[in-house]
């Protein structure tokens, strides 16, 4: 589903930003890195910020031009923190991201600009829409690497919805039902009664309210009222011991 | 709404993910950086990767320990890349940056790990939920500063949605602290061992970290510490006057 999507860096400056790139893709399930006149590359700054993902790095293709790297593609997407004056179509990654998987037969390029000036109008005009990530305005300059994870994530999050149309069923283990707790309520209730922490007409209803509260929203499993349940027992047993001696072993 | 969010990077190595966190945080309106043994801070390489977020490195606060980090915190969230034998409660991005803006009144912390070991399981138990990225099962670590931008961003876009949506601030009850909750987990083990529920050698860890979690995740409040710790005092009176009776009044 994330096969047909390219990543294209244009005229990058900072190796390490290229390896960067590779990684986050990697992490995030892509493949497809393209490189339109990069500055350096390949090189060891690359690889190393890569970090397990060289393999992205080796089949990465490098293209003399725009249009070479665009050639293939049907569908175009180009990142851009500044808005523009003549409106465009513009998506923000989650949109960016659902388009993308929804058309996932369309061949796609994601386009990345420079570090300091971004894609040029004449570039962003390529495209078919803007993509806009939403941030700090007093601050919205990301780095270019970590703009790829941000939009790679909501990618991989989006693949990850669509392919669970046959869902990954969540194996939580399983929860306690009604009776169980309320077998536990009373089991909790009877011992602080018993160790004198509850005094049948003393205690506020709004204590006892109060402790159910601290272990419904507690979500127990079966599991753990089985220890809880444990703990009860302990505590009865020493201090039954105390006031009936005869019944100790 | 993003104010009580500390980012909490745990033991990192590179000085240069300590930047790429600072800047990552700024782009996305997050301010709060906290530094748990950094390895090397402040550094060049860190001030050169901020590229123009060197306010947050200025106001990072550095901490010798965990503990310290999380003393004044209410609610504790750790990334983590592994899955656990125990399961702990889990948050993708999206649900982490959902809740705790919707929580933005409680002070929030978020740990990042180590480079190449995370977060040890002593340090994840602290947390009342795990985060987890989705991500390619093949290659799944993620540079802790990538790792720290797709947080931030989804933490920046869930305020985002609130703040349009302006709803009522939920006046909750104030939550405890991780100072609370730890003074109130060496209560309870200390009485569990009193009673012998617990044995120095024989009980297993499971046992022990499955205890922390039922009362991690009901988010407890100062009250319900107060009254869980009087029951705990008053098991400890009664069993102790059985062994030492000459203590009973």
């Amino acid at each position: 589903m994330l096969s047909n999507i390219r990543i294209l860096l244009v005229a990058t400056t900072h190796p390490g930003n290229i390896g960067a790139t590779a990684r986050a893709m990697k992490n995030m399930g892509l493949t497809d890195l393209g490189l339109v006149t990069p500055k350096i590359f390949p090189s060891d700054e690359a690889d190393a910020r890569a970090a397990g993902a060289e393999d992205i790095l080796q089949n990465a293709q490098v293209f003399n031009s725009l249009d070479e790297a665009l050639a293939d593609r049907q569908q175009i997407i180009g990142a851009s923190a500044r808005l523009r004056a003549v409106t465009w179509p513009q998506l923000n990654p989650k949109q960016c991201a659902e388009k993308v998987i929804a058309d996932s037969h369309l061949k796609t390029a994601i386009l990345f600009g420079r570090e300091r000036t971004g894609l040029s109008n004449e570039e962003l005009e390529r495209c078919h829409y803007l993509l806009h990530i939403p941030c700090n305005p007093a601050f919205s300059s990301l780095n270019v690497a970590a703009a790829v994870q941000v939009v790679a994530y909501e990618l991989f999050q989006a693949a990850l919805e669509k392919s669970s149309a046959s869902p990954m069923p969540i194996t939580d283990e399983e929860k306690a039902n009604g009776e169980e707790m309320e077998s536990f309520h009373e089991h909790l209730l009877e011992t602080l009664f018993a160790i004198g922490f509850l005094h049948e007409r003393k205690s506020s209803p709004m204590l006892i309210r109060r402790l159910r509260r601290i272990f419904n929203r507690s979500a127990l499993e079966k599991t753990d009222i089985h220890i809880l349940r444990g703990i009860l027992a302990t505590i009865q047993k020493k201090t039954s011991r105390h006031q009936t001696p005869i019944n100790t072993p």
